[in-house]
């Protein structure tokens, strides 16, 4: 796979270096690989900063911004950032009000922001963390021990993202976010490998007539291989292996989401077929986003995370957002 | 290449399914494929219509929304809408101050826009149009007279549709949209080939070691092959391209646009490079929008768009759009 780069070595760096550019509302570290919105920390607003391995871009960097994270730690290429990032972008955005680290289930992050937690602590910042663990495809994984964290990621930092902009405590933001977290399920499959820019060959080998049925988003082995499948089957399965594991009581919010390389047409097209799925099993839908919010490189593929919606996740949801890559008024 | 769709007959059918389901303001006539904003027509506003063959995505369907088009046509992959789309959109936005269609220069898009404008106004509504051809690669191309329609047709529309919603005349956003055009340059380089639905293999043959300099969106050939290239060397050269046709006086807009499967970590490096370019060729950069926004399927590769920017063109950029592609508030 040709790569649109300068040398391996310089992928992250160059593409902070890009984000500086195109962002003046973000200050973005490049030599400390951190990412902070430009008015941080603000007063008296609970902090919510997250970060993970490169890779799943907008996540996390997109996401630095009014309404959602008020900082992001970006690792190597699907390589945990280190506690010293996350005890910095502590130290950036709290306003004394605490920071809450939203970490995906990988035990790189899970460990990193455990030392960072308790570093940060021994500066005097109070810190809370939640651990997203969404995907349903399979317990233990290759860099996870229980479920993975994936699209969910994006719910948990818009929604508790805007309950902190509106003012709530700590407590309050880290229980709504652990809710969140309770209350969303993801489902994934590759139709394509990724590609890392350090090996540069395709990280699996994936047939041309087959798909990677649950796969993770740094195109760790899902449940199996399948025989390709049409849009149509890989909605009923992927929406169908996720009521599988949980019922919704009331609406979701669904994410439709490209793994990076799957053009907006085919994830528009792919929606519909989500959309029936859900209509067929009784789930009514209250949002739907679509797009290539939560990557894996150059995957060609697509996920689908539900969450269930009550009137306060609705209020949270429709609240202002302004990150590079989620961004709506009022 | 494996797609995620049904079959290749549906796909745009399905996709435009799927726009309705995701985007409650927009109304999609999938029939009769038509996009328009819901609360269109707006009383006072000229209306703007776009529209071109689908596998640009977001351009344009979406791109319609208050601040920018009150109707897209999307054809077939890589082919022109039809007069009675066009047609239908105009009746359906027209508020009586005219409608402005913005079209790309495509043979097929020219002349199926200029037999929709008479039958428009055999039916009594007033239309303008004004064609974009801002690619500066080459000269007559596979589907086109003249130069390329690119990446300034998201300029175009945005800009023109901040003047629409305004309140500014017909005469005025017609000469502004021409302004634009006449500012704007682009230039596109291919790292991969993209696969339309229909054939299911790649478009052209671009060998591993290869790139497509000054590509077309729908894979047309550029100026020539070359063997692969760093992002710094294709900044230099996509820009020096650009630079050697025209230099802006001023400030520009600069847009970095992936062609579909380039992932956002990558533009964000390459835009490194732009910017470092735009600075050492003595142009500065007042507005960056890195993104796909104007695709070719799943082509892989980028290109660079900019446009000379004065005070009124930066107070229409910033001024408030809500669409499914582009979304800022006040």
């Amino acid at each position: 796979m040709k790569m649109l780069m300068n040398v391996p070595e310089s992928v992250v760096g160059d593409a902070l270096r890009g984000m500086a550019a195109a962002h003046p509302d973000l200050v973005v570290d490049v030599e400390g690989r951190v990412v902070v919105r430009r008015d941080a920390p603000v007063a008296g607003k609970v902090a919510l900063v997250s970060g993970g391995g490169s890779g799943h871009e907008p996540l996390h960097g997109g996401f630095v911004g009014p309404g959602m994270l008020d900082a992001a730690c970006p690792g190597e290429v699907f390589t945990s950032p280190v506690p010293d990032q996350m005890v910095r972008a502590a130290a950036a955005v709290d306003s004394g009000k605490g920071v809450l680290f939203l970490v995906k289930n990988y035990t790189g992050d899970v460990l990193n922001f455990q030392m960072a937690a308790e570093l940060a602590e021994d500066e005097g910042v109070q810190v809370a963390s939640v651990l997203v663990n969404d995907d349903v495809a399979v317990v233990d994984s290759t860099f996870t021990a229980g479920r993975r964290g994936t699209g969910a990621t994006l719910f948990v930092e818009k929604l508790a993202g805007a309950a902190a902009e509106e003012g709530q405590p700590l407590e309050r933001v880290e229980a709504l976010a652990r809710q969140v977290v309770e209350n969303s399920r993801s489902f994934g499959v590759a139709l394509s490998s990724c590609t890392t820019p350090s090996k540069g060959t395709p990280s699996f080998d994936l047939p041309a007539g087959e798909l990677e049925f649950g796969v993770g988003i740094h195109g760790e082995p899902g449940r199996e291989r399948r025989p390709m499948m049409t849009s149509r089957e890989i909605a009923d399965a992927s929406v169908g292996a996720i009521l599988d594991d949980w019922q919704p009581r009331g609406p979701v919010l669904a994410l439709v989401n490209g793994m990076g390389a799957t053009p907006l047409l085919e994830l528009y097209g792919f929606n519909a077929e989500v959309q029936r799925v859900l209509a067929e099993r009784g789930v009514p839908v209250a949002r739907t986003l679509v797009g290539n919010y939560v990557t894996s490189l150059d995957m060609a593929g697509c996920s689908v995370t539900l969450c269930q919606a009550d009137e306060e996740t609705l209020r949270l949801w429709d609240a202002p957002v302004q990150t590079p890559g989620l961004r709506w008024g009022r």
